[in-house]
Order: structure tokens, then sequence, then C-alpha cells
């Protein structure tokens, strides 16, 4: 026993015999890495034998020269093999929506319970805001009690029990990815298409999913400034998913308009609330009922468009948020209201440009947003652009909001994003393109 | 009182406004930092208020995306700013040579003590060896007792007594660059022009010194492969030594093959004595010769290669080597006798090529070098390859000989990184080019 014991020591060792350093001096100088010196980075560093400054050279090298599909998908695995993975009874059909974040984006709020209502299972990991771009477990917490630390069993247990949760990675999903994503945020390593995939992916497999939806944000209001990035971000994606079997596409959405009227947690889950009476922004109705709507036919569902969009209003939708919010002790009737502070137009014309990522900002400088990721917010903290681009302005038209206990030196700020012109200006499109695993193919 | 310190804090606070993530973003994307910048990471990383995770993403940054000229010396200037300089009365003319290393190169046990003979004060700072080129310290060390961790005071009082010393870095030399080389050393960071610049310069500026001369070594038996490398290195130390107003030279020279015979701590400091009394192999005393000439020119001094070549062997460069050796309480006539097992040609022909990589890492494996900082080392373990390249073999020569307890199968090892032709070999020049600080200016 003692003597096998050895042998099997001894293979492990062999397996590794690379010393890391030489793998990371390999991604330097822009060489391919084989799986196996992937996956030995990815275990040194869960066993710590890799230390957090091995890690961060490597991850610079890798934001720097790039991965390959190949490379991507080992490091996919990596990640994903460094946890656990979830259960589902062999006939349930489940998938998942992912968006890479954008400002006014509580798309999920909706899709989650949308997608739900047709029977799916949605076991929707996500995540926190840091910097400009929100977090949807941040809307959900401006519901008081609203918990979104489930473990593991409570997730499963939730989304039997109402289709749908919405709730944080636990310590079993993907560790690997929350060190090497802390490490990254602190060593200017987070704007990396291969390390943006594995991270989003190691946390999504692990859903288990048949099919997985991705929305790809592109402007000023969040992470892929380009349409270029954007669409290569998308079809890495899409790519990775098919070498794990897992059904997926990519809509790639305009950010350089918030999505949406509201900005900031509470009232974005309002926002919501309001999109599930027949209320809600046409955008982000559009966007949500399209989402949903793909997602069912990649999973195999023979639905209509118009057949998800009844069931966001009819009541179907909201009742599985409903349940939802109950399962994870939220008390939606103590709900924060904004106290909104109008801000008007002081001149007629067309709505040209919103300068998203500013608008961002200026929530997270209000308070309402994190800089750091230890930052607490004030949920009640919130802005509002009821108007798109292109939009006819008159003067006197309510043209922005400002929620916050002293709102005046904000109204200004928020007056500086929103650019006016005299003369015609074309509306944005939503939906800038579309990324499926078949014209990858091509 | 507590009014002006909070002043003082506030100001410094400012001073690092940039949060250095950006920083090291900014390198990542290839732009070029700014003295402040620069000079903030380097204090940020001495006080541990930047990890050693983000000074890694930095390294890896600049690696590949290199520094321009200015950074270059804001770098070498933080890194020297980090510690203490030298004091020298000031009618003392200060001198020193670096040497980026190769295989058998000894060459500063001569030059050392050469340039004191002439009256010059020569505080030789040095390292040790690891991978395929060894340290001048490592080389030292073999004379039993001799000590190479002076402190700043012994330092320079052995100076003053004798001329020159030959030790290692104390806590007091730029300790920045100390933790930024043990860290690029794990992190695959050590190949890049502008971190082994101001890694070098650091030091030896640190010396106080009025010129500088620098053996930059190319081929095989080394770090820097290529010729355009090796340039580009030499200009970029004599560029920065003009930005701190010291006289600076660079000499390109070859390291396609050993330089001397021996190869090997004691065996090495066996060849230094040997050249003291006019026996060194003449590659050896033309480089030392050249070097400790070039400099004394450099530093204003009169005097003839001639003059050079006569005090290395006219006992004048001995005595203040052996002065050195007795200050530095090194007792020289126990130096360990190497037992030489002789190589034999089986074949008439001309030395073609000798494989120096393979050569120095062979003695690692002998035990003569390190794999890792801190393996210790047999000082006795010696290779010797007394031909060069061009020169015609008979069959029956001694073309190589090994120093080990049990030599047989490091003969064979030695045997195949000596290539032999049957037609006449042009035997490689030593000297491949030279940069100074006026032809740099054109």
């Amino acid at each position: 026993m003692a003597e096998l014991e050895k042998v099997t020591r001894l293979v492990t060792i062999e397996h590794f015999s690379t010393p890391p350093v030489e793998i990371i001096r390999l991604k330097r100088d822009g060489h391919a890495l084989s799986e196996t010196q992937i996956s030995q980075l990815i275990k040194q560093y869960q066993n710590a034998t890799l230390l957090d400054s091995q890690m961060a050279a490597f991850a610079m090298a890798t934001c720097i020269q790039g991965m390959n599909a190949d490379e991507t998908y080992y490091l996919t695995k990596a990640m994903l093999d460094s946890g656990s993975r979830l259960v589902w009874p062999t006939d349930s059909v489940v998938v998942d929506k992912h968006s890479t974040g954008g400002v006014g984006d509580k798309a999920s709020l909706l899709i989650a319970p949308l997608l739900a209502s047709f029977g799916v299972r949605v076991p929707m990991i996500s995540g926190r805001g840091l910097g400009i771009t929100g977090g949807t477990l941040d809307k959900l917490e401006s519901i008081p009690g609203f918990k979104t630390s489930l473990s593991l069993v409570e997730l499963q247990n939730t989304v039997n029990a109402t289709g749908c949760v919405i709730t944080g990675a636990t310590e079993e999903i993907a560790p690997a990815d929350r060190m090497l994503y802390g490490l990254r945020d602190i060593t200017g390593t987070v704007a990396s298409i291969p390390l943006i995939t594995s991270s989003i992916l190691s946390k999504k497999l692990a859903e288990s999913p048949d099919a997985l939806i991705f929305d790809v944000k592109c402007g000023t209001g969040t992470s892929m400034r380009s349409l270029k990035e954007a669409r290569e971000l998308a079809a890495m994606l899409v790519q990775t998913c098919r070498r794990f079997s897992v059904k997926a596409k990519a809509i790639i959405t305009d950010m350089d308009q918030p999505l949406g009227t509201a900005i900031g947690n509470a009232a974005e889950v309002r926002e919501a609330l309001l999109s599930f009476s027949g209320s809600g922004p046409p955008d982000l109705v559009h966007l949500a009922t399209t989402f949903a709507y793909e997602l069912l036919v990649l999973s195999g569902k023979m639905v209509t468009y118009n057949d998800v969009a009844e069931n966001l209003t009819n009541g179907y939708a909201q009742n599985h948020f409903e349940d939802m919010v109950k399962k994870q002790h939220g008390k939606l009737c103590q709900l924060a209201s904004p106290h909104w502070t109008p801000l008007i137009a002081t001149q007629k014309g067309y709505l040209a440009r919103v300068d998203t990522g500013a608008l961002g900002a200026l929530l997270v400088r209000m308070g309402g947003g994190r800089q750091l990721p230890d930052d607490t917010l004030d949920p009640s903290v919130s802005l509002a652009v009821p108007k798109k681009v292109g939009e006819l302005i008159e003067k006197g038209d309510v043209i922005g909001a400002v929620s916050h206990t002293t709102p005046e030196p904000y109204l200004n700020e928020l007056r500086a994003t929103l650019h006016i012109s005299n003369t015609p200006v074309e509306p944005r499109p939503l939906i800038m393109g579309t990324v499926t695993q078949d014209a990858d193919k091509e």
C-alpha cells in the first residue's frame, strides 16, 4: 500500500515535471500551451505551490500574448475541474443567460423567471458590481432580507421548487476562478478575452446547463468598447461551449446608452417589477424577450417570440420572480422607493449621445456602486435617463432624475452626460450582432 | 506640529495619487511611464504597499512591452535611490567592470587587481552564479576562508587599503533590486533589457564610480544569444550611465566558446593565478588587459596597452590580488587542486564548434554550478577545454578534461560538446564590437 502510494506520487511528480517558470516563459514568448501545462498551473495555484506572483506574471503574459481556442478551452476546463458541478434530474432542461454587464442592465431579473415560466430550470449564478457596471446580486439585495449566499443544496432546492434562482457562486464552484479573479483585479489583468472567457464559463458550466446564451455588451458603458472586441469575446464564448457539448449563442447588444430608464439598485428592481405589469421600457422588454426566446429555441422548446412576450406580462414570469424572492427570504413589499429629483430640458432638440460610462461612474461616486470590492452600497441611490438616443426633446421635458439625499450637485453632472443636438439623430439599434455555433463552424 | 504632519501626509498621498493597477495597465498596453509613476511603484514595492503579485505583473508587462531610454533611467534611479551609495575621498578615481556572465569567465579576478595596480579604486560588487554561467563570488569562495559578505565599512576599508575588493551586495545597496531580482527569477521575467540594465546599474552606480566598463557576452554560453540583443543591452547600459554623468563603455565579447581553458570554481581561480605568472590562456589575458586598459583610459589615466599587459604579469597585479584575498580572510595556499581526467582526441581535425551552453549545463549537473539559488557547490568539480575554435587537433591530443570523483560518465558528455571538422575552420574573434557614449550620441 505504502509502495503503491509512492509510485502514485512519483507519477504525479512526473506529470508536473515542467517547472512552472518555464510554462510562464513560454506564454511570455507567445507560444501556445498544452492541456497538461495549463492544468498543471491551475492545480498548482489551487494547492498554493504556484505563488500569486507567478500566477500574476502568467495572467499578464496571457493578457498581452493571448491564447488560442484550444488553450482557452483547457484553461476553462482546468478552472471548472477545480470545483463541483450541479446535478439535475435526467429529464430536466437546464439553461442560463450571462451578461458581460452594463449600465442599467437589470435584464437578468426578468429573464430568469421568464424562462422558468416555460418549465426549464435556471440556476443563475451571478456576481456583484465593481466599477461602472452594476451587479445582479447587488440589485436583488436592495430587496430587504434577500439572500444571495445559498449553499449548493439550497440553490438546487430553490430551482427545483420555483424553476429559478439568482445567487452568488459558492465556495465549491470553480474555486480557482475565485482566486484568479481576485488576483486579476489588483494586477491589471482583467482585460483579456481568454481570461474573461474561462472565468465566465468555469462558473456557468458548473451549473451543468444544456444551453447558454450570452449578452455581450458593447460600448462606453461596459468593458468591451469596440464591436471587434465584442465579436471576438462572443465567438470565444460560444466556441468554447461547443467543446463542452453545451449549445450556446451570443448576442451583442448596445451599451452606448443605458438599458431601460433606471440606474441604481432599488430603482432597477422597481423597473423590473414595472416590466412584469406591462409598463417596462421598450428596450429592456425587447431585450429580455429576445434572450429568453432565443435560449428556449436553442434548448429545443417550441415557442414563438409572442408566446415569450406574453409570459413576461401575463403574470406567469412575475409569479416565478415572486416565488424566487420569497424562497430566497426577500420581502418585496419593503423595497425602498427612490425619491426622484427631476432634471428638466432647457432647450428643444434630439438626444444625440449619452456618456454611458460617465453615468456609471457618477452612480459609483454617489454611493450607489463600488470602487473597491469591500465598499458598501446605498441601494436607494439612483439615476434615471428616460429618453433614448434619437428621441425628440421639448423644452421643459424631464430628461433625467437623481435619487440622493443631496441631489443638487449631481443634477449638473447628470446633465453633462446627455448631449442634445439641434438636428435629428438616428436612433441606435439595440442588437448589434449575433454569434451562433453554426455560423462559427463555417 | 500634528497639523503639519497631517499636511505632509496629504502631500505624500497626493504624490502617489495614481492607483498602482493603473500604472501596471499603462505598461501592459505599451505606454511609456513617467518618472513619478516608476518611482512610485518602486517605493511602494519597497514599503510593501505594492504586492509581489503586482510587481510580477508589472515586470512581465515590461518584459513584453519594453521600456524606452527615459523609463530605463527612471527605473535605475528609483532602484539606486532605494539604498545607500559609497563615499570616497575626493581625490580618488573609482572604476569598475561588469560582465553579464559566461562560461569560464574569470576575468574579474584579473581585472580588479590589475586596475588597482594603477592607483585607481575598484569596489567590485559582484554576484553568485545561477544556471549555466558561473559567479565571481562562487569562484572566490573556493579559496578557503574567503569572505564575500563584507559590511559597507569593511568594503570601503578593504578598497582604501588594497585598492580593490570583490564582494557581494550588502543589505544597504539597492534593496529594491534585491527584492525584484528574487521575484523575476521565479516569474519568468529575467530576460528584459530595461530590467537587466536597471538591476546591473543600480548596484554598480551605488559604488559611486567615475567610470564603468561592461563586458556584454554574446553567444550560446550566456543569456544574450544574438549580436542584436547584445548591442541593444550594451547601448542601454552606456546610455543610462551618461544620464548619471558616469563615463562608460561596453565591449561585446564572444561567448560561443568558453573564456580561457578552465570551467569550475577552484580551477578558474588557479587559471587566474597562472595568468599573473605569465602562463594564462591568451584569450583570457587579452580580454583582461583590454578591459583594464580601456577603463583606465576612460577614467583619464595616461597608459598604454603594453603598460597594462606588463602589470598583469610583473607581480604588481598579483600583489594586489593576494593583498585583497588576505584582507578578505582567504587562504590561497589551501586552494583545492582539481584532479584532471583527460579527454583524448580519437581523430585528427579542426575544432569547429563548442556547445558552450551545454558545457555550462554539464558543470551544473556535475555539482559545480547551481540549478536553484540555495544549491551548494563543490568547488573542485571542473571541466577544461584547452583548444580554441579553428585550432588543429592531432589524434591523441588532450582536447578536454574532467575533475570529478567519478569522471567517466561526464567524459562522454564533454566529448559531445566539442565538434571537430575535417576541413580548416576560421578562428572566432574574441571582440565582437564596442559601444561608446560618443558613438551613441551620433
